[in-house]
């Protein structure tokens, strides 16, 4: 069951997050994977994404993520997510929208293309 | 060739942003798109996208819009594409990264997820 596969990776996502274990988050990625962060440049691959998510988990004092999927298409091996997270963060919460492009990478589904934005009223 | 047929559909998105024709530009998205604007809600279907660049066309002043494609992977009749839009508005230029899954719906590849965010240094 790939959606519920892609689940159980958000959910080791958000485990990851809470423990800031930079290495398990970067490894949920495929090696040629690109992550855009808001007022960023896109960031390809794992040594890169590690860093990025090193820098933004300083910046903003990142405690807690939770991920909410809105929809989620399968197109073989590759599918696309459209999501919500909750970030808690130093000074209290913060909300993103995000668009996920999974690939299945070695057996497992990975995040190939991850891009968020602040969601706004 | 799905590429270059992509790459077609950017420049007809080009040529309705910059002639402000909202109806040409919600028509390139599928019936059932998902955008994903900064500071914003997920907007569904063509109608709310077609009101929300209406929106944006009035908010920035937007004049011109042109899209630089960076990486573009097809994976049957979908494809994902992460880009670089530098938009002429009022005052002056501002540029953003973007993901867009296309799917080709009615024989034609359409946006079906749009997200952006502001480039940074």
């Amino acid at each position: 069951m790939s959606q519920s596969d892609i689940a159980a990776v958000n959910r080791r996502f958000e485990e990851a997050a809470r423990k800031g274990d930079l290495d398990r988050l970067a490894a949920l990625y495929t090696p040629d994977a690109m992550a855009l962060p808001p007022d960023g440049q896109v960031v390809k691959g794992r040594d890169n994404i590690k860093q990025m998510w090193g820098a933004i988990v300083q910046q903003i004092g990142l405690k807690d993520v939770r991920l909410h999927t809105l929809d989620l298409q399968l197109a073989g091996e590759t599918a696309y997510e459209v999501g919500e997270a909750t970030l808690t963060v130093a000074n209290g919460t913060a909300v993103v929208n995000f668009v996920v492009v999974w690939k299945k990478s070695d057996g497992q589904w990975r995040l190939h293309r991850d891009i968020w934005n602040a969601k706004g009223g």
